[in-house]
């Protein structure tokens, strides 16, 4: 927790507790600043300021920690309900669009977001961007046509790459690998990822384009919430 | 292959072969159909009559029987081009829209057929209907949310379940599951399709709108062609 931003992640998580009422069932996020929210929140629950959390989790990842730190965690085939989920972003546009998914759990992610009642989008300020597409956009396969799609892509000039983890290719909690894309400058990204998305072995992408609620924002100024413009 | 059916797939399989030239490469489909296909092609391959065939395959119970049948077989990731894709279908409407997945394969089916430059559906004439939803739609969906949708679209007053086999939940060649929806019959089917999609975890559904180029109908009349309409 040493540098700036680790410590703007922190307040930004800080801020989204302050929404966690007692008795709700959480979706939880994955990524750096998840992480530290599932860490204040394991706090404020052995201090018993906030009482009955119950939880999803978007990744193994963050199943892992938060069931170390004692939170409640429930299957989400299990449950028919997510009061509110807070999970973090990769690039976020001024109308609240996100891209998301460099920690490969975007599918599942999505899944919870959208079941959700709420989602907030807690980061710090390095994330806001004008334009989405600065990075790359992550998009889930199926591990049957991966390769195939990519050499397709490439076909069509556009850059993408086929993920890799440790020396290996990533394989996703679901089982699938990851095609990280970048958005050519010339196409507009909903109508890009409808176009990606209506190739079969494409599961999902990292474009989130109506789930979030409101962010949370902490920069060097201080924590802004903002909401769709 | 005893039953007129068996006999009429046969026909249907027997017109189709006539559709395949010595070098091409091929997209092998899966089912009753699709399998009575393999078989006649393998008997061609053997006697020379078609000379130089590769082909991908549309699930492993295939690929174990055009193997066996000794057709050289490749990776789907390993190719760039399929000339041609035989397969059958559940149902086939009047604008060759198909629905298809009663055999678990639809989302390789979808895979191979999309990228094939021809797909030829092979059918008897009972798959003939006016209006796709007869029977239920296949829709194929990560494990991590399965029953949660379920009990969505039952919230919503659709019909649906859970597929097994065997006395368990079955899973597909890329680790899914399968949910057997009745199209509700005051929906249009592809903006049901389209709603379902929208929905992060549903991997693909069984309905082909546009893959089909044309359809061989094997009927008590004999073996037709059909176009879309």
């Amino acid at each position: 927790m040493g540098s700036d931003a680790d410590e703007l992640k922190r307040k930004a998580a800080e801020a989204a507790l302050r929404h966690v009422e007692s008795g709700m069932m959480l979706g939880l996020g994955t990524g750096s600043t998840a992480a530290i929210f599932v860490e204040l929140l394991a706090d404020a629950i052995s201090e018993g300021t906030i009482q009955h959390i119950e939880a999803v989790c978007t990744s193994r990842a963050t199943e892992e920690l938060a069931r170390r730190r004692g939170v409640t965690i429930h299957e989400f085939n299990d449950i028919d309900h997510v009061d509110l989920a807070i999970d973090g972003a990769d690039e976020i546009d001024p109308q609240l669009r996100l891209i998301k998914g460099r920690g490969a759990a975007l599918l599942r992610e999505k899944i919870v977001e959208q079941s959700a009642e709420q989602f907030i989008v807690v980061a710090d300020e390095s994330k806001l961007v004008e334009r989405l597409g600065v990075g790359v956009l992550p998009v889930e396969v199926v591990r049957f046509s991966s390769k195939h799609l990519l050499r397709r892509l490439h076909d069509e000039e556009v850059e993408a790459r086929l993920r890799f983890d440790d020396g290996a290719i990533l394989v996703t909690d679901e089982g699938h690998h990851i095609i990280d894309v970048m958005v050519p400058e010339n196409r507009d990204i909903a109508d890009f990822v409808a176009d990606l998305s209506s190739r079969a072995g494409v599961v999902e992408t990292g474009f989130f384009p109506s789930e979030a609620s409101f962010a949370i924002i902490a920069g060097r100024a201080g924590v802004t919430t903002r909401t769709r413009k």
